[in-house]
């Protein structure tokens, strides 16, 4: 049995590698490159994989559930500047695939261990993905 | 191949666990506890994996998947109080996760073996289930 | 200049006239007058219509809209029963209509005379419902 | 005859108002005021108001239109900083009202005056305006 | 008091004028011309504008309303061809805004009079049109 | 980590096995059978599983993944008759199963081989199918 709960934030970033050139950047991260930043309404699904506990009806309950993702993913993320006001993203490029990492991370040192995990993140509604710690 | 089929219903229901003080409900289901009911549009997605029959081009007609949901699922469910109405939750909390075991049964029964069944249930829009049936 | 804002609220009812006899309210009302009521996942769009205030560049702010919705509608009906938990449809039927005026009467108390208010009621992805006072 | 098209952009921005203190904009902006910016994906509609040609049975071709929003809105407001990359808000506080503004001055450049113009746009799936020019 | 309610309809059409040149066709419709058809899941919000009846809270019943348009709009014009199967197109080019007209001036027909009458027409997500006999 | 990537395209099409009599493709395929054709705005995701490159910080950039799928998929298939127009379907009955396998032949082509590929393509936002090769 699995159990999602979707939550939303939104974010300025850009993408950049220091590595390299101005040139390479703006030819690899196009647009997402700009210098004074971009920005997205990020939609995040958690879920939870795990057995029903019997006197609850629950896997997880829900209210718990959103209370780990507003401490740990949206308060700290949510009308911020993930490369400047994100610990996370200061040496780490800020695609939706190192921000799903992140997350993923946050989460499962939250999240009992007898339950496995896997997010889905919307960057926008066309680019979408997933990440269950492999 | 994966076919699924998207069918709605609208439900009251109401949390509680009989076995507990009111308290101990009101603590642990919180509003889901309300004496009275409260209620959800249910979005369900009944996912069917097999493979493809050369003389239709379909895995299962989604005529037939359409049929079977709505003579087993929709019709006993919709417009009723799952607490009250619905034979199945007589002993059993309606938590979304419930709910799906019970829709999945119920489908599995009527589906043909060789086609493997999994559910997606939406309580709310940022509420969710799967089962399949593990 | 129109400001809209959504919230969200779950609850049971059922449709009845008590003025009719049982038969004719099975017959005008169908499904929607079972006995032990069923539910919905409703969406309200509150829309206010005003001047931008050149200060803030806002014609009302979205956490004031938010709270007066939340204070004055989603507090008050989200997880209940309208019929037996909402004193406004004790004596009247809850349809998506009369929701709509109750709702509308509840944010024009609220809500500065300088700016004009409609809303939107979504009672299921495909019934709505608009209501401006008149 | 009203004809709508949807189109959406990406960017960063920050609430402000420089002839406040700081703390009054954080009071008033809160989170939006951000000093390192947070960002949306706008989805922006246009409805032009007229009647139909009945050689094309178009009120204005979508293709026509599509181009006119893209070339005047989404090239230069797209993956952009509104605060820093967009002139048109040098000295304008970028809420969604003053941003629904711009675009209407913009477009409303472009449309044939025998057409009325309209938009709506959402700054969030929850926060929305609407401005006709008036 | 505006009441709407959504159903969808899936059709094949093309859009042609016969007294133009095939290329001035091809430059106008582009590649909505093409000879052998496309199509589109279409959706259609019907609004009727009423005061409520107080012995039913309804402005006008949305299964009334349903069976009307499922009669003399979804039967007869889902999963056909626009151009050859549906004859009110036999002489008139199935753009968004004429399939508008004729589903409004069937819907109106049937329509009590004391009721306004309004559509809107989803075509795909990024066009939509509106009606309301003007 | 998987990589998700929307696109869409709007066809015309009809289901038919030229091997059977018209009274048994009518009996099966019902109206999808209809001889003009109907039509759908398919929603085609496209799924990519993979590493994370580091220096980019993508698993694969989804300008290049959009660039492969318009080039082999929506161009060819968008605002055309999928029977008459698309080489694919001349002996291959259009069901949205067969569809989703055509399109992952082509896509499996051109997407490098270290990446897992599957996709979904929604026919209605009721009728779906997902395939990943198997």
């Amino acid at each position: 049995m699995r159990v999602g709960r979707r939550e939303t934030f939104n974010c300025a970033h850009r993408l950049n590698n220091p590595a390299w050139s101005d040139e390479k950047n703006k030819e690899v991260f196009g647009k997402c490159n700009n210098n004074n930043y971009h920005g997205h309404n990020y939609v995040l699904e958690t879920w939870v994989d795990g057995a029903i506990d019997p006197e609850t009806g629950y896997v997880l309950d829900a209210k718990i559930l959103k209370d780990i993702i507003r401490k740990h993913v949206t308060e700290p993320f949510d009308h911020r500047n993930l490369n400047l006001d994100v610990p996370d993203f200061k040496n780490l490029n800020p695609t939706a695939e190192n921000i799903a990492v992140v997350i993923w991370n946050k989460l499962r040192a939250e999240i009992p261990n007898q339950f496995k995990l896997s997010i889905r993140l919307y960057e926008t509604e066309n680019n979408i993905v997933e990440y269950d710690g492999q």
